[in-house]
């Protein structure tokens, strides 16, 4: 891979800085109301920590494409509103049913099933109207909001959510997890992306390249994710390994071996770096993204 | 009450031609894929039947404010997809566990809890989609989004929704009810009023006119279903009456009585009026429609 423009050091910086920027928007974003319950609910799954990486992507577009962070910061708020919805519904008994979730109660665990699933409800109507006051102070039309709504709705996230447990404990064609990988966490990744270059006002070949880029380091980051469920300490991750193949998810490395999933974590990367390389130094922290996902231990 | 623009006739033949551009478009919406049950278990909520009241109520709005209603056909179906996915995540077992509705199994009987509810997310997901694409078509900007998800989001029905199960059973305050009615089933109704009006770029007056025959209307329309509960004839709505009692639901009959709740359907009824009045002939269908609310028997 070609040199990084960007060190380790400004990496980890500004992952930092975009990161306590959304995590201060999210802590204002939810007034309590009448309907108290559900405003803690809501919070509870939306401060419970995590990467961040959907609405730091969302960040890191709009800059690759000439817009402060600061101007699509709803935005990128919007994307971490409909990722933490995803997971509140995932988590449920009906789906998963998961008790715990980077450590905390699960949202129905601490607040009863019908107060969570109205919490994710609440949620993803949420991530719809932050989008809509972030075009509208921005005066763009609706497209990001099209774009977003495609990538989290019946043909996007949820087609892959659906697939993805019908899919559990069966043996699963290639062609079957490569759906599961697009749909489920794929396209909202993509989404990140290109919402942020048609939030910036990218050109259309700008907004290409970061679409590009979004589909193949979001299949990376799922790959990567994957093999660190099997080679990876849990002590790093905070959380155990080897729970896919416990529960017989369909995961690359389960279909197609573990050196294969490698070789292709790297094309997939080399393929998202190539992608966004005419965007130049705006785009340095999303190659160097690429790269930190491809090379992760946690 | 003045004489009426629109005979009866006239009406009936008006909301029959809205809803059948509303069912036919509705018919066309989802498309099938690898998550075929998805898209089946939305269709079967959503074209359960039903009055397509919200659909309508915004086509009118449009048509008063000077915009055919074809013009804004997606946008109506948005309104009833939202409202369909809060049917099907009310009927939950974790919420009202119901397991009939218009007298066919609910979406969680006829398809599972999993299913039901990525169903219902993917139908409030649709919503704001087609919103998106009707603002795009119109060359409107996103402020119809923004409405609308502020109505059904956590300070709107899903607020109404939380304070609604949190007061079953139990003795209701009135300022409790109002708060019920204003947004569990209100802030949706009136903003199909005003998304109408916005879609149609009506002016600031016009708006305000048709978001107060909203909320007023809105309101006058849960009161008349709330007496109907109580003195309506099973035959003729074709559901068992009695059933709020029953269930000790917060209603305006149980915390004021009939009378009173007959003297304040009247009143709502003539401010609805009232605030539409400015509009002339282009508002007869949304006039006509609040007086057959106060006076229907099913």
């Amino acid at each position: 891979m070609p040199k990084a423009a960007f060190s380790d050091q400004q990496l980890a910086d500004y992952l930092q800085a975009r990161k306590a920027m959304v995590e201060k928007a999210l802590r204002g974003l939810i007034k309590r109301g009448p309907a108290g319950e559900l405003a803690d609910a809501m919070r509870h799954s939306l401060m419970a920590g995590g990467k961040r990486l959907r609405p730091v992507l969302l960040m890191a577009a709009a800059e690759a494409s000439g817009m402060p962070a600061s101007k699509v910061l709803r935005a990128a708020c919007a994307l971490e509103c409909l990722h933490t919805y995803s997971l509140i519904h995932d988590d449920l008994p009906a789906l998963d049913d998961d008790d715990l979730r980077r450590g905390k109660p699960t949202c129905h665990k601490a607040f009863g099933e019908a107060t969570a699933i109205l919490a994710g409800d609440a949620l993803l109507t949420l991530a719809f109207q932050l989008m809509a006051e972030n075009s509208l102070a921005l005066r763009r039309d609706a497209e990001a909001l099209r774009l977003l709504a495609l990538a989290a709705g019946y043909q996007g996230m949820v087609a892959g959510q659906v697939v993805d447990i019908a899919s559990e404990g069966k043996r699963v064609a290639p062609a079957t997890l490569d759906y599961i990988h697009a749909h489920k966490t794929g396209d909202l990744l993509a989404a990140s992306l290109e919402c942020g270059a048609v939030l910036a006002g990218a050109k259309p070949a700008a907004r290409k390249a970061l679409l590009g880029y979004g589909r193949h380091v979001g299949l990376a980051f799922q790959i990567a994710d994957d093999i660190l469920n099997i080679e990876g300490s849990a002590k790093k991750m905070g959380k155990a390994v080897g729970s896919d193949a416990a529960r017989k998810k369909a995961t690359y490395p389960a279909v197609h071996g573990l050196s294969a999933a490698k070789a292709r974590l790297g094309r997939e990367t080399r393929a998202g770096l190539a992608s966004i390389r005419p965007l130049g130094p705006q785009a340095a922290p999303l190659a160097a993204l690429a790269r930190f996902v491809a090379a992760r231990d946690h």
